[in-house]
C-alpha cells in the first residue's frame, strides 16, 4: 500500500530535509521516527526533491509503502498526533504503487521572501531583511532572460548531476509594500538554484550588474559567473504538481 | 549615565525574560551578556516587567546605567551587532537618572492571538491554534465586566503579591477571518494575569460558561474559580507607555 502524503514544515530548527548519518535533526528523520512507530516497522520515505537547511515547505510530497492498511483521514492524524508541532502533513492519499513522488512531479513551486522594511527579530526566519533600494523593473527585466529551457549550470553548485537543462516556465517578482516575493515555477531546480538566481537578480536590483548580464551569466556555465546566493530562510517549496 | 531601551523579540527559544540562576538562556542574560562586552564591566538592566517562556514582546522596555557615554544611534547597533538574531533593541535613548522603566510604566499594551484557522506549523510559535467555534459576541460581553478597577486576584497564579488590585482600561476582542486578536491595555498587569483571562474567554466563547460568570469569578478572589491559561505562546508585550 502506498501512501503520498503532503507536508509543511518551519525548517528553522533542521539540518534540512534528508536524513543525516550524523543523527542530525531533519524533516526526514523525525518523519520516519514516527512512521516507525506506526507501522512497527522500518518505513522509508521519498520525498518530491531535498530542501536545505533552514529552508521551509507548505507543499512537499513525499510517499512511503507500508501493509498496515489505513483510512487517510486517520493515517493523517496518526501521523500527526506524534510529530513536532513544527511539522504538520496537510495531507494523505493513497496512490497507486506505481506513484513516485520524485520522478511523476511535473513542476514544481517554490517562493522566495525579501522584507525591505524594518528588521522584525519575530520573522526573521521567515524572510531575508535587506535594507537597501532594489529596482525591481531592472529585477524583473533580468529575470525575463531566464524564463524558459536553459542550461543552468551557471546557477548550482552541484557538480555531479550531468543533466543540468531545466524549464523555467515562471519567475514573477511581485512587491507589496515593503515586501518582496519571487515566484519560480518550473519543471525542475538544480541544487541551490533559486537562491543563486534569487542572490545574483539581488546584484541587478542594487545595479551592481546590469540586467542584460544575466545572458552572459546563463551562457557561460559556470557557477564563478554567478557568486552571489541568497540565505535559506527566505525559502519556500511551495508546491509540487503532478 | 541611563539609558532606556526598547527591544523587540521571538520569545520561542527562551525560558522567558528574566534572568535565571541555572544558566538557561534568557533574554536578560543574553542583553547583559552584550552590554558587559560593550561597557566593560558588569552591567544590570531592569525591565518595565516580565515576559514568561515562550511570550514574545514588540515593546518592552528596560533601563540601565553606565558610564559609557554614546550616542544613542550608535549604542543601539552596538548591541544589535552582538545580539542573537531574535532579540532586537528597537531604540535606545539617553535618560534622567530618576527614569525608571518599572516604576515610571504608566500603562501596559498586551496582545493575544487565538487562530481558528488550519494549523500552520510555520506560525505555530506565534499564535494559540484553536479549532472549535467561538462566539465573539459572549466573549465581548464576558470582557465587559472586567473593564475598569478590580481586584484581579482570581487571575493571577501568584499569591505572594499583596496588592492585586489592577486597573484594565479596555479590553478589545477583534475578528479578522480566522484571526482573534485581544488587545489588552491598563495600569498594570498580575503574573500569568492576561492569559488566564483569555482562558477564561475561551471557555464563555466556547458556552461553557456563562458571560456574566465572570462578574462571580472576580468577586471570588480566589484562582480555583478561573482554572484555565491560554498558552503563552500567543501573548506578545506590545507596549510600555509612561
Amino acid at each position: 500500500m502506498r501512501y503520498k502524503c503532503t507536508v509543511a514544515y518551519d525548517g528553522s530548527a533542521y539540518h534540512g530535509f534528508q536524513i543525516q548519518e550524523n543523527n542530525l535533526s531533519t524533516i526526514q528523520a523525525q518523519i520516519e521516527q514516527v512512521l516507525k512507530i506506526i507501522t512497527k516497522e522500518d518505513t522509508r520515505i521519498y520525498p518530491a526533491g531535498r530542501t536545505d537547511t533552514g529552508v521551509h515547505a507548505y507543499g512537499q510530497v513525499f510517499h512511503f509503502d507500508t501493509v498496515i492498511d489505513m483510512k487517510e483521514w486517520n493515517m493523517k492524524n496518526a501521523i500527526n498526533s506524534r510529530l513536532p508541532r513544527d511539522i504538520a502533513i496537510q495531507k494523505v492519499e493513497k496512490v497507486a504503487d506505481s506513484f513516485h513522488s520524485r520522478y511523476d512531479a511535473k513542476s514544481k513551486i517554490y517562493h522566495y521572501l525579501i522584507d525591505l522594511g524594518p528588521y522584525d527579530p519575530l520573522k526573521q526566519q521567515y524572510r531575508y531583511y535587506y535594507n537597501h533600494h532594489l529596482d525591481i523593473m531592472l529585477m524583473r527585466e533580468a529575470a525575463s532572460y531566464l524564463i524558459g529551457e536553459h542550461d543552468f549550470k551557471s546557477f548550482t553548485k552541484n557538480h555531479q548531476i550531468t543533466n543540468t537543462v531545466r524549464n523555467l516556465f515562471q519567475l514573477d517578482i511581485l512587491k507589496e509594500q515593503n515586501l518582496i516575493t519571487f515566484r519560480f515555477h518550473g519543471d525542475g531546480f538544480l541544487h541551490n538554484m533559486v537562491r543563486i538566481i534569487v542572490g545574483m537578480l539581488i546584484e541587478v536590483g542594487r545595479k551592481k550588474i546590469k540586467p542584460e548580464e544575466m545572458e552572459h551569466i546563463l551562457s557561460a556555465l559556470n557557477r564563478t559567473k554567478a557568486p552571489k546566493i541568497a540565505p535559506p530562510n527566505g525559502l519556500y517549496l511551495s508546491e509540487i504538481r503532478y
